[in-house]
């Protein structure tokens, strides 16, 4: 079946530049060395199992278009199974180092929870097995508690607690299960962690249900002995009217407030970025600056809309930033690209899913290598540094190190009429232009 | 001159429901009883000398309309008083309790810093020997640190520490003003600390200069033994393309981060609300969630447009919610309603001054009654109590106490299946809609 | 089984203002007379049968939440059957005038074009028979062109010139269905007429296609004897990226272009108007002053989220100005407030689907008193009339009515120094709330 | 003084691709021929004199940083002698083959319309005399009708028909200069056309009034025998809360109803394209789609901001695709790329003003070569030719050409079982990645 799916689909493989073939790639070339490290080890791109191979071509205003073979029967486990190999072998055409997937992804929901988890395990064995001689590993897992009706008010957040005590029970299966596949890091989204009207909430008692579930994940992770850590992905709204991870800052303030910094990081999406108001450059940033980053979930939303579109990213100009911004830190430790990307619902093709993977991922190759250049020429840190160069004096460094009071430095004003520079910002933006 | 200004026109009364007097009152009566205290005890409206005396009718796009007496002349500082008497002559026929205002409002720049700190100094004896007679008060000053264009890339935030030096001097001079003059709060808004490319800028270096620059203002604030908070004022974006303090879980972050949450509290504008994505109510009961309450900035935006319309408060039932909010906690302590809001451009007729501000004190009046009976019969309270109460079993209350471990709560999951209950929002949109 | 449904559950009847009873009338008294007309001829409510009756509670993240009894058995016809039987008890508890659907909300597609048709036909039999005894009347009628795939990339505008003849099949069945049943207008809502990327579309192309398909239904309209109009419901975007019938402007000049006004006018929803950056007010009084005001959609949507919430109004003060602009000019003809809004996914409780019915009317009958009043009163006519009455000298409408040549204008000119007047925006907002 | 504001800066030149010289062309090579006609010729650049000369550098929260000498002396017609030869000699250094402005950039307003008129024709004839040296062209020249207070409520849509007819002598004062100077069109762009409340406004009437206004003006181009076309600028809001003049469709569907197609087209902005909610190429497409195609502003807004920040246009991609939908259609005739970008105020050295100039022109060069090679080899054409190959079969035509009946069709739609195919989103986003 799987093999079916794909049919006459060669693996794909890097063609170089000059090629115009949508199945080879362009840029991604795996195995060269980017600031020393391989293309592939700087990447990491994940596939995400449920736009991939979950999602049936809904909208809210249409149902199915994709048809996919194994959306077709009645027997949930056997299609799931199915699933797994079309997976596999999505995985093993595009070449992909790893893969991520919520639990209800890759097994159905059972009659109870037990049941559920009992097929949580049983596809995890199957996964187990194929990742003995694939080459795909297991960027995060996570588990959706959003999707069935029992959360439609909150999982953490519900103003049930039984609700909370079921959210315990699903999270802890699927930490589980991504400690045994050797996840790299484990994923909260809080889908439904927000409100849908004030009216009827009480902000403060769902924020330390959120702080106290949290907490308890941790506690667990520790105690399990799974090395990664636990990410969260900030997105303002959608479905929920208002999600109390509203966006970097937000999660920023809320793990200190719970004492969550030392165990949670953040997942941080472009789409989301741009939802709640900011560039996504300007998330990653505010992740490094806070100590926070930790992965990113690579698409694309449209500037236009007000929604969640999940595009593939091919935008190479915002992709050198955000690369030029990571490489700046050392590269990825735990976390990766992961393609939170659906084709769009008319892309029936099989062939389009892949096409979608091989222009991202050639995308994002250009925007490394972009990036590369740029840091090597300090085409954008020399700017900076010479803008800020005033803040070496001692005395400047004695004034943010907390040496001086108000008055003292209130004092020094009276003799100053400081001058202002221009901010180059064209010049820098024809420099960005040079380089993508 | 002042009395020419308003001439003919008398102290604004309240005038009862019936009413058609654009200056009269029809709900704000000051010494009605509202939950144990006079409406003017719980309003505490502050005018703005800013909109109301300073701005000319300017936009981007046009030139001023107001032809405001002060603002034709060559003489700045005769202006500026001219100005004092107009501003006084509007607190007395509007009966305010409060005004507010930044120090370049109410002084001119002068030639060089002591020089505009003298000038501020002068006005400042003017308004103290004002105020020995008149009822106003001091709601609060602060430092206009945005509009010269030494700060253009910020004053706490510049990239040059002459800049920043600068800001000190500027600011203690305010904060000085501000205690001689009994105000209650002290404000910061930071309209360029943010940045408008992230190209040149070094986020991280900035965020660490702000939390400098306000730790020296709190210890300045203790030296001098001035007992209200400093309120920040979160702000989106505008004049800036991205501000530091963007809105409530933002800067409650920002607190966090440089350990400021014991001095400093908000002052949360609904247009800033909106432009950040977020409801006025939202941003107030987030505020009360994290104890950083501090006071209002009463306007509103068009939710249509992308920028900070600074109109009049007039929406009753968002009022309500706001005053529901504050009500529920014990009504204002230091801070009040500052009316951060101008009349449109082309409201050029001195009358329309004060009808604003009394339509818009009304509007105040009427959600504040209307708050009251809700509270009192628990309209919306009530709900919530009933739909949180499954959180007060001892297990429950075990749970959000940290008692409870993951696998604890999780092995109590595998017996369960919550079934989900009504959030009944039309139910209690119908109620909200019976009060106002 | 639809008595079961509303269990206990008591025809809803006008209790008077001073009612807490969520299933009562406070307002709205339907013989209530108001400028001449019974309330109920004035409001002309029509329940929507895809929200109310068809929608199973689900989100682009989350699946079935209501677990309608009629939406869980496998005979088709059998459920749809019992779904009408419900629809109509419905109508009966809200008294309701009028009612309106989709082809597909209220029978289901059928194997191929033929069954779908019989499967319609069939239910339009029921409905015709208990529309013999009921109260209830159709507004309007109209056929869903956009959930099924083979529409995925629009029905009259899709690239294949075979869905454009399936969708001429379809909507010639959902406009006979509508004249049988004594529909009062015939809507069409391009949920598809649009595109997902310009990189695969030929606008042009697309609109003449659109052109041809609306001239084709009026012509049809004509010769079966349809008197009542058909009506474009504009939307900017959603499903769609963009949808060619965005606003009431852009739909003005399609259908300039393509020489349908005298046949097509427009059907105006709340949550489009707003998702195109337009108030309510706006679009409606667009509509009105190019004569292509038709009817309207009666929902809300949310000012801070960029997708179609379509949630009931309940706005009071955006209805008044509704109902203010609709009274202005004589009410409503064949249009009415059709209820284009559904509960939360939240409120799964039966009464959950009537007490937003009865709060949402209610709203709208407060509009109508309050505008009614306002109109009596020529509280907003009278300060216009005044404003514009400059344009009442005989020179002005010989200006207005071209009998003056630019240079005859730009010489009286060179004497004038026009003063600007106030444009008493405060005043007018207050003088609003005055009424609501 | 010209000289010495741009002291020691030299004209700047192509340098070919590697060159870092940011006062350097590496893209636009003037006399290199592309499809059939030189780059210049093509791009037909323009500087806007208001941007670049006549802004000081405010914002709605801070004063002038540029501090132009031009800008700082008391005799106004001096300064703008000055200015104008600023100007020119920025022209030159760029090699700019077009200028355009307002009557109000060039010259000073007087003490009454005969004396403004006077100052404009003074500057005129300087422009008319460096003109005949200089290789700079006018593209366009424009009335501004929105600075002064006496537009506060609109020009040809004021209430006050004092102020239409000031207008009138206004408009014809700038046409008459633009015919003198060889204007190759002129433009309208009604900054105060709209309403900032609908509280106070009669919409038809002000519909009415523009058009009567535009209909005069056409008259006059032809009395006096101006060849080009008068375009109007779509922009949705700003400073107005709602401007007449929206987006392309509402501008067509007014030019409709006023029989203004045939002499008015439009001047296209992006910044404003996407304040209306559309991308840039939508609005260029479907001026052509509707034959009103006329001229471009090239700049950019930021996607995250909602008010004109009118930036340099840098975005290589969207560029491309305009310039793939100009070149398509064989280029511009009247119309050009008018630079309606302003430098960030941040950007306060005299070269920022050049190098923000080069690097725009230089992203509209590569724009240019992208698209002719996507043209040439159909890279986006031939993908869309295919997708509507249905439609060329003769009864797909007889359809379109209204040679069929509903019912005719309708009957045909029986046998018919569409099948959707593939949109193929994707691929063609990384067809366009593999050009730009
Ligand atoms: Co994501
Ligand atoms: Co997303
Ligand atoms: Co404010
Ligand atoms: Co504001
Ligand atoms: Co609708
Ligand atoms: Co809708
Ligand atoms: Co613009
Ligand atoms: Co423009």
């Amino acid at each position: 079946m799987s093999k079916e799916f794909f049919a006459g689909i060669e693996p794909v493989r890097y063609e170089g530049p000059d090629s115009t073939n949508p199945l080879g790639f362009r840029f991604y070339d795996k195995d060269r060395m980017v600031a020393g490290r391989r293309m592939e080890d700087h990447l990491r791109f994940a596939i995400a199992y449920w736009h991939s191979f979950t999602w049936p071509g809904t909208d809210p205003f249409g149902g199915e278009t994709l048809l996919r073979p194994w959306m077709q029967g009645d027997d949930a486990m056997a299609m799931a199974r199915q699933k797994a190999d079309v997976a596999f072998r999505m995985f093993e055409l595009l070449d992909a180092p790893f893969f991520a997937f919520h639990d209800r992804d890759v097994a159905p929901e059972g009659r109870n929870l037990s049941e559920s988890i009992d097929n949580l395990n049983a596809i995890a064995d199957i996964f187990e097995a194929k990742m003995e001689t694939a080459k795909v590993r297991l960027l995060w897992g996570t588990a959706n508690m959003f999707g069935h009706r029992r959360f439609m008010s909150g999982a953490a957040t519900n103003p049930d607690p039984e609700v909370f005590t079921y959210a315990c029970g699903q999270v802890k299966a699927a930490m589980d299960v991504t400690h045994r596949l050797n996840g790299q890091n484990y994923v909260c989204w809080g889908g439904r962690e927000g409100y849908e009207t004030l009216l009827n909430t009480n902000v403060k008692q769902e924020l330390d249900q959120l702080g106290r579930f949290l907490s308890m994940l941790v506690d667990y992770k520790h105690k399990i002995g799974f090395k990664g850590p636990i990410l969260i992905e900030p997105k303002p709204k959608e479905p929920t009217k208002h999600q109390y991870d509203f966006d970097v800052a937000t999660v920023y303030g809320f793990l200190e407030r719970y004492d969550l910094l030392k165990d949670v990081k953040l997942n941080i999406e472009q789409n989301h970025a741009i939802l709640a108001g900011h560039s996504f450059d300007h998330e990653v940033r505010l992740a490094y600056a806070m100590s926070v980053f930790g992965s990113i979930d690579i698409n694309r939303g449209d500037d236009l809309l007000g929604w969640d579109t999940d595009q593939f990213g091919m935008n190479v100009q915002e992709i050198t930033l955000l690369m030029h911004e990571i490489l700046k830190h050392g590269g990825f430790e735990t976390g990766g690209l992961n393609f939170d990307a659906k084709i769009r619902r008319q892309s029936i093709d099989p062939q389009d899913l892949l096409i979608a993977h091989v222009a991202s991922m050639d995308a994002c190759a250009r925007g490394l290598l972009a990036a590369e250049k740029m840091l090597d020429e300090k085409a954008l840190e020399g700017p900076i540094v010479d803008r800020y160069a005033g803040w070496n004096t001692s005395e400047a460094k004695a004034i943010l190190a907390g040496e001086r009071s108000l008055e003292q430095v209130a004092g020094a004003a009276l003799s100053l009429d400081p001058q202002p520079r221009s901010g180059r910002q064209e010049y820098l933006e024809g420099v960005l232009n040079r380089y993508t």
